[in-house]
């Protein structure tokens, strides 16, 4: 059984690729926008009045077939749903950000790893 | 552009339908498990060496037109992404839980409020 997901938007971000990217995006202080699709503008209302948001983003670049992963603080190799590894059956990517302001269907955040043009699945 | 999700798995619960979930499931003490699709099992290497997991599942019960949602503590109307609806356009569903025990492909947790049956999407 198979599910399909269509994105709510896409991240603007000076990330281009994997190597520009932080490792944990929450502690980085860059600024990036999540531009939401006009059709779900009224799924929108009050987002503004949080300080924070979740946002669930598919990494479009992953590598989908790995199950293993050997993250960079320890260098071991684990299965892949130990890990935060993008390269994941599912590649859903969470994130916890500051939101600083949303002006009509743009939401400009602190502390997203996703790169420029990432689909955004759920907020 | 739409996107392909595979579940790796499902829930077993108690919960068989909406009424029976509690509205926050992480304050909870129900007993659940995740059954995991055998050829996902490489990734589950060291899994059982947390206490606590992150479990995106796919709602599959939800309405996805919705864009607006009432939540039960200020009964007052909001849009979805400012709310735990599982009625929005892409029904993933966050929960932290804690991890009582793996045997083998099987994940016994505490505090999911998903429902039986329920497809598991990432971990």
């Amino acid at each position: 059984m198979n599910f399909k997901i269509r994105p709510i938007g896409y991240v603007r971000s000076p990330y281009e690729e994997m190597k520009d990217a932080p490792l944990q995006g929450r502690l980085s202080q860059t600024v990036s926008e999540i531009v939401i699709g006009e059709q779900h503008t009224p799924g929108f209302d009050d987002v503004e009045t949080k300080s924070h948001l979740i946002i669930l983003s598919w990494s479009d670049r992953a590598d989908r077939t790995m199950h293993r992963a050997t993250p960079p603080h320890d260098m071991i190799e684990h299965g892949v749903f130990a890990t935060r590894s993008p390269n994941r059956p599912s590649p859903i990517a969470l994130s916890v950000v500051d939101l600083l302001r949303r002006k009509g269907n743009v939401l400009r955040i602190c502390g997203l790893e996703a790169l420029e043009g990432t689909p955004v699945v759920d907020i």
